[in-house]
This record gives C-alpha cells, structure tokens and sequence, in this order.
C-alpha cells in the first residue's frame, strides 16, 4: 500500500530516533516532528520573553481530571501575530497537532519535550482526513494530556473549527477555542489595504473558493457585487480566472483594482495590483503560489500609497 | 523642498526624551493618564513574560532618524488577546495613544515611563476628533517619538485605520500596521459560534450600523440574506430593531437565529440568542449595553453546544 511505504519511507529517513510516543497505534499515517534540539537547522529559539510565558504553565500535568483540547489559530503567517493567550496555551500543551499552513516557528514555541505531530497535506497531496485527527484528539485528551490543535488564521473563520469541536463534544471532551488574526485581516495590515474605509468601503465580505459538485465555483456573484462593498477570497488562487470573469459578467467593472497576496505577513510576501480582469493574468506572469490570498475592492487603491511593510526576501519583486 | 523642511524639522524638534510632556500645545483638550505607579487602583502589573518582551526593545531611543507610528489593533477586549507584536510595539512606545475600547490592561503594558493619552470620547460624549488625534500623532512623531496608537480591534475593520495612517503619510510621518483580533473573530471563538462551517455558512459578511443623513440604516438588506451566509454587525446596538425589521422585510426568515454579545471575550460577556424577530426585544429586556456584536444566521445554532466559555461575571446569568 503507498501510504504504508511512505510511512515506513518517512520513518526511515527521519533520523535518529525521536523521544516523541507515537500515537498513531492504529493505521493513521502521521508526521511526528523532531524535537527543536534535534533539529538541524530551523527557526531561532523561543526568546526568553517566549519561554518565560510558557515557563509560568510548565508544572507537569497533575489531577485526576481528563485531558483538554485547545484550538488555536496560529494566525497568517508571520509568527509574531499569535496572540498572547495562543502562546501560553501552546506552552502549556503535551502534544501538538499542527496544520500546513502555521508557520515552523511557532510550533517550535511548544515546550520541547511536547509532542509535535503534522496533520496537513502529505506529500501525495491528500490532507489527513478530519476523522483521523478527530480521533487523534479524542484519544489523546483521554489519556489526560492537554492537546493543542493549531491551526493557520482563525479556526472559526474557513478554519473548520466549529465541526471539529463538534466531534469533540460528542465525545465529552474538554476544549477551549482561541481566535488568531484571520488572514483577511493579517494580509490587508501588511498590504497597506484597509478592508473598510470611510470613502471606499463600508462592508466587507469573505468567502471562499470552493467549488461544487459540477466544477463551477460555489459563489453568489451578485450578492458580492455591492458599491462599498470589499470582496476577500480564501484559498481561491485556483479559482482566480472563475472569479474575475464571474464578477465581471455579473457586473463589476472590469477595472476594479484587485489584489493577490502570496504568503502575506511573511518575510516572503507578494503583492500584485491589477484590474480585476487582468487578476488571472497577473497569477500566471508572476507564478503566484499558495497560500495566497485575492481582495477585490477599491480600497485597493490605498495600498499605492499606504504600502508600508517591505518583506526583506522580496525586496524589488513584488510591487 | 517640503521633504526636506519636514526633516529637518523633525531633527531640529526632536530634542532629548521629554517625560510626559505635555502635548496639547493648541487648543486640543486630552486626557492624559497617570502612569501606572501613579495609579492608586487598576489593572494588575504586567506579567513577568509581559515584562520581559520589552525589556529587549527598552534601550533608549537614539540615532538620528526621525519618530514612527504603530497603528496597534489591540482586540476585541480580553487583553490575553493581544498579540505578541503589538506587546513588543506597545512595549517600545514613547508615548500610547489609545481609545476608549481599549482594555485598561492593555493600556498598562506600556512602559511605565511611557506617555498615555486618551482619545476615546470625553465625558461629554463627543469623541475627540479625528483631525485633532492625527495632528498630535504627527507632532509626536516629529519630536522623535515612537507612538503607539492603540485602537479596540483591527485597524483596519471599521477601525479608520487607513484614513489614520493616510493622513500621516500626507505629513511623511512612518508607520507601520499590527492587525488585532477583530470583533466578531473574538466574540465568536468565545460565543462559541463559528462564523464559517461546512453544514451552515460559506461565507460572512461584515457591516456596520451607521445611518444615512436621512436616518435610514445603509444597509444592503438583498446582499445580506444569502443562503449559507453569516451576517455580523459592528457597533449596531442602536440599530438592532432596524436590522431585525430590515432583514425580515427583504426575506430573511423570522425566526433566523440571533445572537446579541455584549463586551464579548471578556469576564462581563454576555450573550443572548433569539430569533431574529425578538432580537431587539432581547435587547431591551436584558439591558443590552454597548460594545455589542450581532451575529444573524444559521452557525448560531452552533453556540447551544460549542459554548464553552464561561465568564466568571456573569455565570448563570447569560444564557
């Protein structure tokens, strides 16, 4: 079976072996990170303002009372966006389950000797599916352990956090969910594009890019299209041309500055203004990757002259 | 050139640190705060690890460029929520300008040096106005100084933030953005109501309960009413019945589900559910007071199960 070799492949090219349990007894095919001692190379760590706040929840775990889950979102990118409470949760966790998309240096805020276990896309491309890490979670809180669930952005907002909570009840486990700075709101702070503005925007919207069953894209383009309304589309890179043409058809101009974000917040960041009918054109001339993030709306506009972060790995690329 | 004037301004005006000097040289009416140490009462002292992060960025100011602005989200009210980039600004300020939403904690992990003026509303109720909150920025800065300007929220989600920073570009003042927790990711994560899931909600859509010159609420009811849309309202007690009715009259079902959070994320939180046609009832029975979020749809269902925090103020008193 292919995920059987990869999982033994893995396991045998991670290197020496890991103090990490493994909690994957069943068949789940799970990452388990390294410690941050033995890794290589890596994000610098933890600062001693890091440490100190974990330090104040270190005590080993003690009671009688079951485990806990936390949700948390690790916020957009940058690691400096986490929220204070996230840290201190996260320092207090005995295990880790960690998603694509938050940032290497934030899960090595987790104490070292926490369990560190990836839960996102694996290489063949397929996400470990949600039942797997809701049981992981279940089984994990009932061994007593406080379990962080780290997520990117804000796990109520296209995060899926409301139905793993769910399936956490419905086995009577513990949880606390904290809110991390949304992508929308982390990429349009270092973008310089306000999602609302008294002359450009009173209303913002968010949605995001699936699809539905037939292929087409599962979007109300009308309901969109409102004067002083701010368009943000989660996860739609794949979808750029769909969306362009679609809310240009249902009648937006099609010069409405528009905006891609690459990795936004990041020291990788890239921004490319265009028309919106030029937004497709524009992902393929700079081949723009995920994570990235589109607004449409003319508080776009702003960004010309409100631009203020310049990511260093970028500098004279993005515009 | 006035490039070059403003520079040499600035150098000329910078002088050496003043404390808490005085910076209402015109007409303009603040409040300043007393430093913490002068505070008889208040919020507890920051914590070690809250001390420790500004410990690194507390060196004196010197060199020979000019002041800066942070434009700090500081979230939705639990102060936990901050994030660890704002500390670190907040930490650095010379001077904190903060409004009236901004938890006192907050204000206090300033450093104790540090000067903090109000500029929420007076007690006469009018708000200090924006032209007089940016002339002080950009004098502050001018000085030399590094200013915190710390805003409830994300500065740029009905925060003003864009017109804030707009103007001080205007003077060649340098800023930098630090997006918070906004309102209605906070008050969802601790209402227990996601504000996107699979089964509920694709998409959400934030407004604002402002009027039009004429009294009516400008708000597009028909982009509203979705299927599988959340509606969050921002700053929309006063105009809660006029949503109710609007939303109702333009489609939306009657018994939609409500939620009504008021002071959401911190310990006086309380939330009330209600169809969406008892929803301005619901406000006036439980004396509803300002800052309150609305949330209209069907993820409010959700908060039956997923309600988890419990606000010491007022436990048994909220439902």
């Amino acid at each position: 079976m292919a995920g059987e070799y990869q999982r033994l492949r893995r396991r045998a090219t991670r290197g020496p072996p890991v103090a990490n349990e493994a909690v994957n007894g069943d068949d789940t095919a799970v990452y388990t990170r390294k410690t941050p001692q033995q890794q290589e190379a890596g994000s610098e760590p933890p600062s001693a303002a890091v440490r100190e706040v974990g330090r104040r929840q270190r005590e080993p775990y003690k009671g009688a009372c079951a485990g806990e889950v936390y949700l948390i979102g690790g916020g957009p990118g940058d690691p400096d966006l986490l929220t204070l409470r996230a840290l201190r949760l996260l320092r207090q966790a005995d295990v880790v389950l960690y998603d694509r998309l938050v940032a290497p240096a934030i899960v090595d805020m987790a104490r070292p000797d926490a369990e560190r276990i990836y839960v996102g896309k694996r290489r063949d491309r397929h996400p470990v599916p949600q039942e797997m890490i809701t049981a992981m979670l279940v089984r994990l809180a009932r061994q007593g352990k406080r379990v962080a669930r780290l997520k990117g952005g804000d796990p109520f907002i296209f995060g899926r956090g409301g139905e793993e909570v769910d399936s956490l009840l419905a086995d009577g486990i513990t949880f606390q969910v904290v809110p991390g700075i949304t992508a929308a709101s982390g990429c349009a702070a270092y973008a310089g594009i306000p999602l609302t503005h008294r002359d450009y925007a009173h209303s913002c919207v968010f949605v995001t890019g699936h699809r539905k069953a037939n292929g087409e894209l599962a979007l109300d383009f009308d309901s969109l299209i409102r004067p002083g309304q701010t368009v943000v589309l989660y996860m739609g890179l794949a979808c750029v041309a769909q969306l362009s043409a679609g809310l240009i058809a249902h009648g937006m101009a099609a010069d409405m500055p528009a905006a891609l974000i690459e990795q936004g917040t990041t020291g990788q960041q890239r921004v490319f203004v265009s028309p919106l009918s030029e937004l497709p054109q524009q992902a393929v001339v700079h081949a723009v990757r995920p994570p990235t993030l589109v607004i449409v709306g003319e508080v776009v506009r702003l960004r010309e002259r409100l631009a203020w972060f310049k990511p260093a790995a970028t500098a004279g690329r993005s515009k």
